[in-house]
């Protein structure tokens, strides 16, 4: 990757398109959309929505196209292989209205980890297909490349190829400010049904961070997580310290 | 549950809608999505889309309305608890442009739940708030029910719970004819470049099923999975056996 990333102070927000018929019928359950979300978060980037849509060109599309106009980025994963049902790349290139071909950058790469254009086969080489105007991603894992086109990037399916793609492709993005969080676990004792009332004021005081609740189910019982999250690191720590208080004062 | 599931074998179409800022953020990762899709294709409802979205009202009802318009269903998960950041039902409510109030139907059990109506404190209560011509869709669990509305089914984030609330949910649903699915697993030695044209050419010559190829990696290296999918049985086999010979061919 040539560029090196920016950063501003300013909100980024991004979108992921998950595209697979095998997320949707269960058969595969993705483990994608927490790594990616997780990751963006970490760097800056806000996470508003995520979609997941068959492999289908024109439901890819059509959630390009609504998702691309209204977030600073789209990540995509899932669909760039050399089988028949690995439609993304042109899916892309149709939104976005430019052509498609073999990308000699990507057929440089894949000869290279292939060990010769022989072993460049018709399927390997739907793999190096790029739209037009579109910057690669590298894959240092099994070469094919995914790529960057306007504001979407987009990624391979497995796990471990898309996070190796996703480390290439930060490189490039603009990052905003980073959104903190920190959190306060009251235990076992203090459930939500107690808590909600005083931390509800709690949250009506601090407009400018956001505080939320996370109930879950474990060997005592239910437990609530509370998380606190914004932008500013002393009015996270103010909203945290409130929220502590009146732990300790439910828990005498 | 007062009514029995019924059976169609037309086909019948479903979204999941998973409502939470922590899922956007990573911190909590789902495990709603892929349980929710297994189950409903299990039954024989079909998962076409999945979104999710924040703790918001506009962006709730937004996304509420253009898949409870678009589908036969809507599953959601997430945003029924007590605190201030559920705002699950009241979306739903403004969505289908119907009154919200306690619920009786939903006092009574959370009193029984509870001990005693003095336990029903103003944050319990704000879950027995259930819209206007609602079903209620019961919780073994801990008493607050999700419900159902229109074509809309609301259920817990908490996987626990939502499991429970989707086992109930099921026996009111309209439900078509199974998606069967079957698959062939190539084994360590053929890589989908080698797969791709064959299959391909299998997957032209059965237009009545679903082939799709899904690689993983692993300790062996590169494997992928070949899955065909189809309401008739018969068809689904017939694929099979196809793919079967050609994978047997390659191993030669």
């Amino acid at each position: 990757m040539e560029s090196s990333g920016q950063s501003s102070s300013a909100t980024v927000r991004a979108a992921i398109l998950v595209i697979g018929d095998e997320i949707l019928s269960g058969r595969t359950k993705d483990k994608n959309i927490g790594y990616i979300a997780e990751f963006l978060t970490g760097v800056g980037i806000d996470v508003k929505e995520v979609r997941v849509v068959p492999d289908e060109e024109d439901r890819i599309i059509e959630a390009l196209d609504a998702l691309r106009g209204r977030y600073d980025y789209v990540f995509t994963t899932g669909g760039i292989g050399p089988t028949h049902d690995d439609i993304t790349a042109d899916a892309v290139a149709k939104a976005f209205g430019v052509a498609i071909d073999v990308d000699p950058r990507a057929v440089a790469v894949m000869t290279a980890h292939y060990g010769g254009s022989e072993h460049l086969t018709p399927a390997r080489l739907r793999m190096a297909r790029i739209p037009a105007g579109a910057e690669l991603v590298d894959n240092p894992v099994s070469a094919a490349p995914g790529f960057m086109l306007g504001n979407v990037v987009v990624m391979a399916g497995v796990p471990h190829i898309m996070q190796r793609m996703l480390d290439n492709a930060a490189l490039k993005l603009r990052t905003g400010s980073v959104t903190l969080s920190d959190s306060v676990s009251p235990g076992p004792g203090i459930g939500e049904g107690m808590i909600a009332e005083p931390l509800a004021a709690i949250a009506a005081g601090h407009p400018e961070v956001s505080i939320g609740s996370y109930p879950s189910f474990g060997p005592a019982g239910f437990q609530t997580q509370l998380v606190i999250r914004g932008k500013d690191a002393a009015k996270v720590a103010a909203a945290k310290a409130d929220i502590e208080a009146m732990v300790t004062g439910l828990r005498r």
